[in-house]
């Protein structure tokens, strides 16, 4: 495995390691799979809508300013928060729980 | 002028106040302007794509989880935050710059 695939897995690793990360998800800029910690249906639906999610945010930002970039995207809901990572060729996705059962 | 149009207004100013805060919206649910301190051209720009991006992100959460709820949303670009807390009949943006001209 490359250098670049063993700092990959080991950044999921530590991700994953924290509290309440629930999952890592690493995609491609078109919204392929590269990694991820969820099971096989929820890495599918998360990759899907993320990735949509993201083009949408992007678009908005473009539309606003050109010259300007979408560099981190946040969504909290009742249960989770989802961090999402846009760059050039790579979007990472973090699911963290919120109200962990006591 | 009613007290929750009074509290309205005073959150406004006191956000607007806020160092770095370029601007404050306020829409219903439907997108349509009920505050802003933008000027009208960004006003409706921002209340549109704001509009669509929230309904996107709500769809987004109850795809994934029919009872879940999107209680707010943060994007980051490379010159501003936003901000946007959606309830059940309004919506709130802020915008924030992020490197105020030294």
């Amino acid at each position: 495995m490359s250098d670049g695939a063993v700092n990959v897995d080991e950044t999921i690793k530590r991700l994953q390691a924290q509290k309440d990360v629930v999952g890592v998800l690493i995609m491609d800029s078109k919204g392929r799979v590269i990694r991820s910690t969820l099971d096989e249906a929820m890495t599918t639906q998360t990759a899907t809508l993320m990735h949509q999610l993201c083009d949408k945010s992007m678009s908005v930002v473009k539309e606003m300013d050109p010259t300007n970039d979408l560099t981190f995207l946040r969504l909290r809901t009742k249960k989770h928060e989802i961090m999402v990572a846009p760059d050039r060729d790579f979007l990472m996705a973090v699911m963290t729980q919120l109200n962990p059962s006591k």
